[in-house]
Parts: C-alpha cells; sequence; structure tokens
C-alpha cells in the first residue's frame, strides 16, 4: 500500500555547506476513479495525481462534487483486488445504486454552450441553488482557523509541501482535515468523508483552504452546500463570480489578524457588512 | 477580450478596523484547446482553468509537453472567429502539418498499462531519452533566481496571488516568465513559448516555478529537455522518482541563502556532488 509521506536521499546546500540526510516527501501517486451499478462494468471516469490516504472518500467526493453523482447514489466503495500489489490500491471503485452514464466529454461545456466564464456558472447553477443559509461566524473566530489547520496537518508537518482543506463550525471549531499535493483533492476528500457519513449538504460549515481558491474550489463548494469558504491566499476573479453567484461567503487572505471578504459579508459581519 | 487582472469590490477587516475599497484579482476563465489539420474538422482536447494572456503559447505547450503533438507540429494557432465575444478568445485552436489523432482516453493509461507511479514514469519515458547534457550552475546563482523571478511578476505583484514559472540560464539570468492561476499552465505557456519560437529543446536551461514539484511538472520539463528544475517549495515522492528517471536535476525548497537537491547534484555541486 502507498504512503502518504515517503522517504527519500537529499543533499542540502545552505551558506555554502553542504549536509547529506534523509528527507519525508509527500506521496503522490496516480489513482483511477471508476463508477457503475453492481450490474454494470464499471466506467473510468478520470484519474487524479493524488497523496495516498482516504481514497475512498477522493473517489466519491470527486464523482458528487463534479455533478456526476448524488448524495445518496453510493452503495460501496472498494479497491481493485484483482490487480497486483503495486497497483491494486491506486484503482477505486465506486458502486451506485442507479447506472453511471458517465461524464460529459468535458465538465465545462463544448462550443454549443459556451466556453466562457458565465457558462461555467451556468453549468453549476443547473445542479444547485443558491446557498440562503442565515450562520454567522465572529472575525475573531475566522482569524483563529487557520492555526487550528496547520496544527492538523500531519503530512505538512512531516515534509513541509501539502495543500490541507479543512472543515470546521462556527462555535464548535475543527471538525477534519484532509491533506494531498492536489488542493482540488483535498477538497474533494473532505467532501466524499461527508457523504460516506451521509452528512450532505454542509450546512453551517467553514471550508477553509491552505493556498489560493479557484473557481474549481467554490464549485465544490456549493455542490456541497458549504456558506462559507476561507482561503489562506487569494481568490481568483471566477472564483468571487462564483461565490457570489453561489450565495456563499468569500473570504481570502486569512492570515495574522486580518482578511478580506468578497461576498455575502454579512454572515462575517452582521448587517453592517451590506452598508 | 479577458483579462489577467480584474478588479472587485472588498471588504477588508484587521484589528476590528474595516475598510471598503476597490481590489485586483487574477483573472480566471475556461480555455477550449482544439487541434487539427487544416484539412480536419478540429477536435476537442482540453478545456483547462486559465489566467488570460498568452494563450496561443498556453495551448501549443500543453499539447506538446502532453506529448499529443511533436515540436515541429504547429502551422498556426487562432482564436474561433466565429464565437460571440464572450467566448471568442476561450476557445483556441491549433493548426497542425499531420491529422491529429486526439488523445489517449487517459493521459495516465488504463487498467490494462497500469496505474501506479511506475507506469506513469514508463509512460513519459517512451516519448523522452533521459537528459543528459552536462550543464552547471552555482549555488550562488539558484539563490539568486526567486528574488529575479518575484520582481518578473506583474500579475502577482498587483494581486497578490498567482503562480509563477520561469526559464533562466545560469549565465544570463532571466529568460521568460508566465504566470496563471494554475502552475501546470504556467510551464505549459513557457514551454509554448519555447516551441512556437522554435527553440526547443530547452537545453541549458533552468525552470523555476514558484510553488511546488509534483509530478506533471517534472514530467513536462522532461519532454521539453530541460535539464535543471527548482521549485520555491517543496517536491513530491514521484516527482523525485521521475526526475531520477529523466535525467533532470531536481532542487526544492530554494529559498534565501540554501536550498535542496534531490537528484542528480552534479549539476550544482560537480563531481563533489555524487560523493
Amino acid at each position: 500500500m502507498r504512503r502518504a509521506v515517503e522517504s527519500a536521499q537529499v543533499m542540502t546546500v545552505r551558506n555554502g555547506a553542504r549536509l547529506r540526510r534523509r528527507d519525508n516527501l509527500a506521496g503522490e501517486e496516480p489513482m483511477q476513479i471508476r463508477a457503475g451499478s453492481p450490474a454494470q462494468e464499471p466506467v473510468d471516469v478520470a484519474v487524479t495525481m493524488r497523496t495516498p490516504g482516504h481514497d475512498f472518500e477522493l473517489a466519491a467526493g470527486f464523482l458528487f462534487s463534479e455533478g456526476l453523482i448524488g448524495p445518496d447514489d453510493v452503495i460501496r466503495v472498494s479497491y481493485c483486488d484483482d490487480l497486483d500489489e503495486e497497483q491494486r490500491y491506486n484503482v477505486v471503485t465506486v458502486r451506485l445504486s442507479t447506472t453511471f452514464v458517465g461524464p460529459a466529454r468535458s465538465f465545462y461545456g463544448t462550443s454549443s454552450c459556451g466556453i466562457c466564464g458565465k457558462s461555467s456558472l451556468d453549468q453549476v447553477s443547473v445542479r444547485c441553488a443558491p446557498i440562503t443559509e442565515r450562520v454567522s461566524v465572529s472575525p475573531g473566530a475566522l482569524t483563529a482557523l487557520p492555526d487550528e489547520l496547520r496544527k492538523a496537518q500531519r503530512v505538512f508537518s512531516q515534509t513541509g509541501g501539502l495543500h490541507a482543506a479543512g472543515l470546521f463550525t462556527p462555535d464548535r471549531g475543527l471538525h477534519a482535515v484532509r491533506e494531498d499535493v492536489g488542493r482540488h483533492n483535498a477538497v474533494d476528500k473532505l467532501i466524499g468523508l461527508a457523504l460516506l457519513a451521509g452528512v450532505l449538504p454542509l450546512a453551517g460549515r467553514i471550508l477553509l483552504v491552505s493556498g489560493r481558491a479557484g473557481f474549481e474550489i467554490v464549485q465544490k463548494a456549493a455542490v456541497a452546500g458549504v456558506p462559507i469558504v476561507a482561503a489562506v491566499s487569494a481568490p481568483s476573479s471566477l472564483a468571487v463570480s462564483a461565490a457570489d453567484r453561489f450565495g456563499i461567503t468569500l473570504v481570502g487572505f486569512l492570515r495574522g489578524s486580518g482578511f478580506n471578504i468578497y461576498t455575502h459579508a454579512d454572515r462575517v459581519l452582521g448587517g453592517a457588512g451590506e452598508g
């Protein structure tokens, strides 16, 4: 079985001095996601480069957050027993209660339905209504989240290089953290955890990502029903448009004692935020 | 035409104080890449979320670095004139001197050829011989590169949030820098620049990325013939395996006065690096 942390020989050079030592690296391996009903030959859906661990959550979360399955469709998730040791844990099959029809050619549409930011937003809108939930978090509670996330990053603390995503509730703190070489994967692992635990949608939750927030992060949050998304680094233009349209409070540059709010500020600032 | 920098209303909260202002965001828009000979209806190859700008380089670089076309196949790259204003600059067609057969179902193979780190390396090996070039860079020259890259990051300096990739020569400094919300896109833009300029392979060059180095970054460097890859942050386990196998010198944690060397250290340290 592949590991989340691997070890390698490394030469450290600093101020002219050289030190040969062993160091830890974040694990990275391809994983193939398959889906199908029990009566169906599984369909190959995607291959993602991921950090091994929480593979079933990643597979289920990816299929759901990309709009390919519903929240109650999963019967069982398994590794591929008929492959050799080297590959077995890199192929994950998600068994569904309905026949899997497979993804469209492209997740973002073809020329017939438009390739632009607006059409990307339209496609997500079809799958989920805007979030109207009235939940609130104080500025002080928000600024405490990055430290909580960092303390829970076990692989990062060993390797110094990994994305993380954490799910929080405003009053009860960190619910779960997942790490991955791919930042979308870390979010999919969290969403898959919720799906397999049967607790979707993620009402009342805050999703914190250790890096930037692009469109796809906000899209996944919208599909999972997360009302507040916070990023340690910057959001993109389309992430802000998506958060605005899907009713998500988007916070960026959450560092030290401050942050920026880009959309739906009332969940952080109360009515004053809209003034 | 879409812009690399967009502007948005933002509320900044710091130490209890609130400030409403306009801020700059890194632009993000989907882009569809099509390819085909002049006699062929273009094939839809991929849709990527990217920062607008250097779109032709991105399209050509992606096709080449993923092994879908050769370095001399491109006749012409163009936007799609028959689409409306909103979409026109998000669809890029690459015209080739040969018929385009399209990508395999998955870039990383199917169950028949194996889903594992080794099979990923095998697939890249088919397309490119290991790099044996004897080029060298001093530790002092290496540690100067991140500052050079940062100074050239025009979009980052306006938005505070964007990946960058830079091409350097050991003696003549920065050759080109490209920025993107996707770190693979930034590398593809650099490789596409070289392809369209007819200067592949990138012998004697150093590729510096502003974040981490995963397998796909090393894969793209290998296909483009870059002998030295450096990252400001950590490499993954499979990136190290790939660099070792493809003959690439991989440097990580390139910050301040130091760095780590993971593979083929002789290009930095001379013969002593192998001792």
